[in-house]
């Protein structure tokens, strides 16, 4: 990716997804860059959006001078991409569709609406009322001019999965369609195996579809942080993979360990199957050069995009409870209702957080900048580090200062296998030097957000009807 | 391990699946060492077997010294330890449990039956003849005196399986179950999730049976050298987990990667299934503190053991098609009917190696010296490392020198997507300096002993029957 300028204006036709190489061309025969190498004045593509150039060398048009890339806030994008949201019904997948549609998009979106039924199973619900998806679209066209494409299908459902993206030919798809929740994924055997057949055969399913409907689409996966878990040594948690500088040492000799995956430690099945994921988009994409990035998000908080707020009926869901909702969420929807906030332990776990905004701004630029041919690479999608006290006492403070409410903080005895204290040195520098990443939040501004939103009236209800779905 | 001398007389209640932890103990509260140097002196425990003797202390009672504990060829085993063996049709499963039985283990096997199905769809079989099961079972009674349970159960039907295992309660389990072919997995989406399907979610509900069920029951499950892949780099390919010696080297610091798991390379989604299992038995042990030994087995190439050899009707199934069969077996069975040899490419490529008979000899050991309380850990089971060059041209001169044939060595282009020059360092030590592993085969002997099974006229004639099916 080193070849992209932070706007992608230096990338060229050999990553974007309208070029179909021509010829026989074994692209497994040979390594990446090779190959690469090779094709600059030796191989041919032809542009299928625009047939009349004929045959030409992929390396001769670059996006900015492409007339089918133009310059968007967060990079050149196609003019009317085809972007398949899987997962559009969910809390990334929402915001997503609509911040692309608005950049001139053209959205596609799919989604089997577990996630509701889950978390009505749970006697939870979105603290922010969410409207049926026909609801939500037609409102997304009448108020922002968007006109989104949506379709009901389960990943599992090979046929239908297989006919939408024949005919869509998706020239981008990301992957949000897993079930998310860690202490779900542990409750039962069946939990457990529901969460792996939806996310890890469902993914599976989705690399043969790509293969035989869409190859050149760049594929955009959701990983998570988790993937890797926290290491008592310290060591970096590098971006997936370790990069050329990091060596293995044993027995006196030296070895590079640069281009094979770092060690993964997931913390329960839900963390294993985005593992047993990981390891599916890796084989595609080495075995049929298929091309993807992997995303190790860290936790999401807050509510709104500048989309979402525009109306009502145009939020996405806000869980809370403590199967489906994330902990800064949490913390600020009990402190509006006076409930106390809840640390495991000694609170000194750290993990990596980014808004629900920064989220949505590095797919987008994820997006932009599509892999090559054959290339699995993998991001942290992690602004800050903070540990879970901090978050409980920055929460309380905004809380009390700026909302005259006055939360309790309150400790509990841990209930989850982790070490409380340990170091946690997270790298995430791709996104930031090499997609040209820049947050646009921080924590304060963002709890500020979500208290504002969580004590109207209408939410604070919600938020009280499932007092007994929070932790204590 | 290191505890255990190689005879597994020094192991202690610690270790044992009959133990159990009285009183209210955590287990997953602190570390595992940390955990047993606390239970020295302050814990106690139950045995099952001999209930007479009270509580005691865990660490007081060795296995050499314990009536229940009885020395074998292989090692101290329990008497008329019940075994449970998952995949008992199998190529691996039916010498296993004639072998278990011998020594005095109480077998229970199960299994669907999918091999013998899968074999069929291909159009391919078992070049010696399989008996139906129960016809099996009734000769091993009468030739062997070896009374061997079993029951068809489909490890996704978690009913069946809970009650099974609820029912025999095992003290060890071997998890054969698993669909093993490359080829088979990445001919169509269909194939490949079955394949996950099968081995992903089933050994996911086999762990949550045995958490529920017999939490203190030694889970051996089978994996593959080819979840490694093979680094270019040549680093060593340890034994699943980084040794507490090997660091890893990054902008001037150091940090032990002892411990953690090695980066996997898969090379087609069963070998990536192969990986997300070993992420299921990872977690179950960590979570759960469930004890499991993870085999990367080499592949593996023979026919008789003692046991199958008695009479024909206990033979074990002996597969040569392009997706069953395995590359030496294949070779021999080629070379019988006078079928050219077939090389894909260089012939360089390097690959681990087992006989059947050393296989089953390290996990009955593996099963002696049941891992302790929340302990995952990976054994390379290889005992020779060669190239396909080198096992062609053992076949070929052992068909000639020996049995008067004459066969030829034909190279094709490589259908693979794998590098054909390539360094494979493989470390496979702890079965021999932990478990006592000694190797009782050799190359020539085994492909001599092949070679006399499949010149028996029958076995030619179903050789001949399935000339469509191997490769060419």
């Amino acid at each position: 990716m080193s070849h992209c300028s932070t706007q992608n204006n230096d990338c060229t036709c050999w990553s974007c997804p309208s070029v179909e190489f021509k010829g026989h061309v074994d692209l497994r025969a040979c390594g990446q860059a090779a190959f690469k190498k090779a094709a600059s004045g030796q191989l041919v593509v032809e542009c299928k959006r625009q047939p009349e150039l004929g045959y030409f060398d992929p390396m001769s048009i670059t996006f900015e001078t492409c007339p089918q890339w133009k310059k968007t806030e967060f990079g050149n994008l196609l003019q009317g991409m085809r972007v398949m949201i899987l997962g559009m019904d969910g809390y990334l997948g929402w915001p997503l569709a609509l911040k692309l549609a608005q950049l001139g998009c053209e959205v596609f979106g799919i989604d089997n609406f577990i996630r509701r039924k889950l978390v009505k199973e749970r006697d939870a619900q979105s603290v922010l009322d969410i409207l049926p998806m026909e609801e939500r679209l037609q409102l997304a066209e009448e108020r922002l001019n968007s006109k989104i494409h949506f379709k009901e299908i389960d990943l599992l459902d090979r046929t239908a999965l297989n006919n939408f993206i024949a005919e869509v030919k998706p020239e981008s798809i990301v992957q949000f369609a897993e079930i998310p929740s860690a202490p779900y994924s542990m409750a039962s055997a069946d939990n457990a195996a529901r969460t792996l057949e939806n996310n890890v055969i469902g993914t599976l399913n989705l690399m043969f579809a790509i293969r035989d409907h869409a190859p050149e689409a760049s594929m955009i996966k959701l990983g998570t942080m988790g993937e890797y878990g926290s290491p008592l040594t310290g060591r970096p948690l590098f971006e997936g993979i370790f990069p050329g500088e990091a060596t293995l040492q044993y027995k006196g000799e030296e070895w590079s360990l640069g281009g094979e995956l770092t060690p993964r430690d997931p913390v329960s099945f839900y963390h294993v199957s985005k593992v047993q994921g990981t390891f599916n988009v890796y084989e595609a994409c080495k075995y049929w050069w298929l091309r993807s990035y992997d995303v190790m998000q860290g936790v999401i908080y807050g509510t709104a995009t500048p989309e979402t707020a525009a109306e009502p009926g145009l939020a996405t869901r806000f869980d809370i409870d403590e199967w489906w909702g994330t902990v800064i969420n949490r913390f600020v929807a009990q402190a509006a209702v006076d409930v106390p906030l809840t640390i495991y332990g000694s609170g000194n776990q750290k993990r990596g957080y980014i808004t629900l905004k920064d989220a949505i701004q590095c797919i987008i630029r994820l997006i932009a900048t599509p892999p090559e041919p054959g290339q699995y690479d993998v991001v942290n999608q992690v602004t800050d580090v903070f540990t879970v006290r901090e978050l409980a006492n920055t929460v309380a403070r905004i809380a009390h200062d700026e909302f005259g409410l006055n939360p309790i903080i309150q400790r509990v005895e841990n209930p989850r296998v982790e070490a409380e204290e340990h170091p946690y040195d997270v790298i995430h520098e791709k996104l930031v030097n090499e997609f040209g990443f820049e947050s646009q939040s921080s924590l304060d501004d963002e709890i500020r957000q979500i208290f504002k939103a969580v004590l109207e009236p209408e939410a604070k209800a919600r938020i009280l009807e499932q007092k007994e779905s929070l932790p204590d």
